[in-house]
């Protein structure tokens, strides 16, 4: 019987994760059986999401369970096939447990087609990390052309693609991000309008309401605390605000405490929502082969962050909370 | 020249309100022009919401100005009249100065029928506070049948409507208030499920928790502050929160702090809005339509707070804040 490398988790992390809270470990994979497959890991996505999992207070999705592996989007090749519908060769992607090899169902195991675009764009841009920005953006945010779209997060995997879709849909799109570089690759790379570095501006909300002149109509929010509060200054009349993520606030210890922002929603008549990607289902389809055609027609362009190493992965989780990435995270093996 | 007495905003006030940001004064009621009518005051409304006009911040309505009237929603008799669509002795509502007699145009004026309902309740369950009751649940919160309402303020004017039309439409209803005497009253005279005396509740979470014991599915929330944070621990996957009002907030001089919001509505794919009844103005007739039907039914019933004389306006505003009114608060001449 083959063993293979297994990253577990250790302890649920109390407030930042560290090195120490996941175990590298080798573990045994059993023996093929009927209708399963035989996977090799080939690229391992790590997502702000996850911390949730680590922790055990009630969430959308169950906790990651101590002393078991960590699941995550990856991409994997199939290396014995004991189900008709998959061949040696082929690749997939689906959650699937941070090994290097390991057996698995085909339930919710797709394949990808290494031909039509890099393996690693199936865990980004054609993957949850744009279905999250398209669907949460048009969806939720509900966009009409001529609207102003503020963008926090901006430089990240998902904030990059939200802010090429503003324009792709006709939008003025302002980014937020933690460094010059990054503001600067927003309008560079991106397309965004304007970008505002949050960690050297002295007053936010004053830079906001700079950069979106008209007031701000969809926000889309990958981040929470301080720079929303600075947001919601700048709301317009019926603005709605997509609750995609709050990394900033992941990492606490005690429920964050921000300014209230009721009165500003009842002033605005404003809207804010939460989602997941989970809950579009029926619109992931759709939303695959819209990206695809804005990808293939060069409209769309992506930012990948690559590690090297089945080692690296929990440093490349951990490097997710201090910006240390540009776009998607993905970690090669 | 016949004169009236008068109330005009003396001072902004500096967090809660007090009876020295009022100015009585004697005014001099001007000739009736043409199209104009001359109105006796009947019935004077005092709503939460005023105390945003006397600020100065932006809102969705003008600021009240400094040495000038108030202007509320008020029912007043028809004296004179040089406008061919009125008649003396006819009663209008509308939006009118704190006066006991005064010149008005006559757009946005509504007759209302003396022998159809009393004329007060132009001012609550079928005028402003109805709607509001009415359409943010309806057309914010989407309720359906089975699901579980929470209803904050719920022994105020909007709140004890809320829960009622919350039982027409089938659904469990628990109401928060800050009386034992309040809570008895949402149970049976307002048919409430469940009541909650914040006041007395040390673990509000908790008591939550209890009374809907399949979670919260929509919100109603007319106070925003701690009682809301409580709430946001029991909402459910898809609940919808109205923000109504914020009373716990609008006497604060600084952006009051909660917990952020934005964690409870990611986790649950939650949504959250504000907004005024001004939004659904194409709706007000039906809706009102559809309150008198149920009240004419049997089907509704209200709570008023009555006050008597011109003297007493002042106070009966001020009282709003520390809970003195059981249902709408009006002020007859």
């Amino acid at each position: 019987m083959n063993s293979t490398k297994t990253i577990n988790l250790k302890n649920r992390p109390n407030g930042m994760p560290e090195l120490k809270d996941f175990d590298f470990i080798t573990t045994e994979v059993p023996e093929l059986q009927k209708g399963e497959v035989l996977l090799s890991t080939k690229y391992i996505s790590v997502d702000p999401y996850l911390r949730g999992r680590m922790s055990d207070a009630p969430s959308y999705i169950a906790p990651f369970e101590i002393n078991q592996p960590i699941v995550s989007g990856m991409i994997a090749e199939v290396i014995e096939s004991k189900n008709s519908n998959f061949s040696a060769g082929e690749f997939v992607s689906g959650m699937l447990e941070w090994k290097e090899t390991q057996v698995a169902t085909t339930d919710g195991l797709l394949k990808v087609d290494a031909n039509q675009a890099p393996l690693s764009t199936y865990l980004g841009i054609l993957g949850m990390t744009g279905l999250t920005a398209y669907l949460g953006l048009t969806e939720i945010g509900k966009p009409k052309k001529g609207e102003t779209l503020l963008v926090s997060g901006a430089a990240g995997a998902v904030g990059s693609v939200v802010g090429q879709i503003g324009k792709i849909l006709g939008l003025r799109v302002v980014g937020i991000a933690g460094t010059d570089e990054k503001v600067e690759m927003l309008k560079s790379e991106f397309g965004f309008d304007e970008g505002i570095n949050y960690k050297t501006t002295e007053n936010m909300t004053k830079a906001i309401a700079e950069a979106c002149p008209n007031g701000v109509d969809v926000y889309f929010d990958n981040v929470g605390g301080k720079i929303s509060e600075a947001a919601f200054f700048n709301i317009n009349k019926f603005s709605r605000t997509i609750n995609c993520g709050a990394i900033s606030v992941y990492n606490n210890t005690e429920a964050p405490k921000s300014i209230s922002v009721q009165p500003f929603l009842i002033k605005k008549s404003s809207s804010m929502q939460g989602f997941v990607i989970f809950d579009f289902v029926d619109k992931h389809p759709a939303g695959v082969k819209q990206l695809t055609e804005w990808l293939s027609a060069g409209k769309l362009t992506y930012s990948e962050t690559i590690r090297e190493g089945f080692e690296t992965i929990p440093q490349a989780f951990l490097d997710l909370f201090v910006g240390k990435n540009k776009g998607k995270m993905v970690v090669k093996l």
